[in-house]
């Protein structure tokens, strides 16, 4: 029997530093129904990623922001449920952007098809999808590392740090990562591989980098910024390269903490190490897709890049995931199970 | 009748903050002799240059530091005195690296032969030399500027930033400098022809500034630092480009100064507009020499790109002049008369 109610979560007030659950809200609408040249989708999957804390703003970022009211967005990997599409059938599994819900009305052509006999459809979102991409084309159109050079990577356990490591260790350099507690560095090194691996929990963030990076650091890719970018700086070797890919210590600011104005200092590593800064996101690089996904989905079917996910289930529960983004308590691609996956895959 | 006394200025101390006199001494020597594969310069004219305040300090910059006692480095234009080198004669014209003195004796290998007719010799250490390839190889291998993009440079009245500006005319970009004075500002507009000027030594620099730019900046040509750089950074468009020249605000710091910390700042706006930002000194492009040479020697003849002189008089004057580049009382390149021009050029 078909669902008749739809449960979503809206953005109820902009979030003024870390969010709240008052910043949300649960609904039910009813399900709605396709015109011509749209489909009706089942929710499996929804990503839940750092860069939905900037469109919680009002202000400009790098995308048009949430408006009050209007659903949470989010990547997501869905089932046609019914269809007004020609090239789309009841029952194949699509990646779109339909945000936090259970059922959504999109158009065809905003879909792209997930082929689940290639991976598990949950990858579309994660190594094969956006994060494994933003590592991708960050490392290599802007990082550009060499064999035998070091990488550095913050949020080394993460959906994108962890791609980032392993494709430096593919590439034949040193790969050295940051992550929050041992956990996760033992998983970053024994899993993944990483050569070494920093817990910026513990004291002494500086000396331990210095320790891990013998020969300096060429290319910092750079998740975090904060204390974790600041121990990072002053590593770096002449032109050494920092793809700006998130800064999640900053998210959640209200306003520019106090201290020692350290821009000087950034700007003469800049100037007299020659180093590189860009920042990017991954659409940057779209033209990319068709060499991202021949090289990572090679890597992951020879296991050389391996993958970890976080899921919880049920989309009641994505206010809560979202906020462990945040403190660090993810580990893995953090996503939510908000439907069953079909029983045939 | 040859000369038979050198005078140099050496380094006495190295300086905290802005140099003294005290920093310097005025030394006599002999005339030194050259053996084989040398020659024996009279210096004619000596370049003063932002980048000699590193070389004074002991902590690693991107070159050498000068040792306390020895002469103070620097760029010339010399006449060769007497020769021990084949393919130089007497009366010959050569660019070297022979420092504030007016008698050295140097390798052949290290001299460059000038050829007087081409240009006045002087233009071998500013629009033809050093600065001006400062300015070509930063700008086009970094500043990228597209015609009709917006090219912003400070210390616009200056060695580089006068020939970036121009450059950026000849491109078919928008220029606007950043100078300090009404008189500097007037010459950046009315005799280089840069789009507009902005006084920094006036209150209102960023509101200026914005008035200047009213399609926002692409290319932020840096040489300052400072509340100059900070000016430019909130205008700056998306993937934006900043070749990080020098940042003689900074140079004679003795800490970094207090006030917020603007890290996260400049992180963001890395981040958030996917700016470029990347320091460099003209070395890391000296391949590209024979195409600085043929582009900027026909601009010049053709007077596309001017240049202004400051020429002070005896090397006993090279440390007040010196100084005069930190405080902007200098106005075009800076270069010292060391010994007269042969009248035959």
């Amino acid at each position: 029997m078909p669902a008749t109610r739809n449960r979503r979560i809206v953005l109820a007030a902009r979030p003024v530093g870390e969010p709240k659950d008052a910043d949300f809200r649960l609904e039910e609408t009813a399900v709605p129904v396709p015109a011509e040249g749209e489909v009706l989708l089942r929710t499996i999957y929804l990503s839940l990623d750092p860069y939905q804390r900037g469109r919680m703003n009002a202000g400009p970022s790098y995308a048009e922001p949430v408006e009050v009211g209007e659903v949470m967005e989010g990547g997501t990997v869905s089932e046609v449920v019914t269809s007004r599409v020609n090239d789309l059938q009841p029952g194949d599994i699509v990646l779109g952007h339909t945000g936090w819900q259970e059922y959504v009305v999109a158009e065809g052509e905003t879909l792209q098809k997930v082929d689940p006999t290639l991976a598990p459809i949950s990858t579309a979102l994660g190594v094969l999808g956006m994060p494994g991409m933003t590592a991708y084309t960050g490392l290599l159109n802007i990082g550009r590392p060499k064999a035998g050079e070091t990488v550095v990577v913050s949020s080394a356990a993460g959906a994108v740090g962890s791609a980032v490591g392993q494709i430096a260790k593919i590439l034949g350099c040193r790969a050295v990562g940051i992550a929050g507690g041992q956990a996760k560095c033992d998983f970053v090194v024994h899993e993944l591989g990483f050569d070494a691996c920093v817990d910026h929990h513990k004291a002494g963030l500086a000396e331990e980098l210095e320790a891990a990076c013998p020969n300096g650091i060429d290319v910092d890719f750079e998740n975090v910024g904060g204390k974790v970018f600041e121990a990072a700086l002053p590593l770096m070797n002449p032109f050494g390269r920092i793809p700006v890919c998130g800064l999640i210590a900053h998210y959640n600011a209200t306003e520019l903490p106090p201290g020692p104005d350290k821009v000087p200092l950034v700007m003469r590593s800049i100037l007299f190490k020659r180093l590189t800064f860009r920042g990017f996101i991954v659409t940057d690089f779209l033209e990319q897709q068709p060499e991202f996904k021949k090289d990572m989905g090679e890597w992951v079917r020879e296991g050389k890049v391996k993958y970890k996910e976080d899921i919880v289930e049920g989309i009641e529960n994505a206010v809560a995931a979202f906020k462990r983004l945040f403190t660090g308590q993810n580990f893995g691609k953090l996503l939510v199970q908000v439907g069953p996956t079909p029983e045939k895959l």
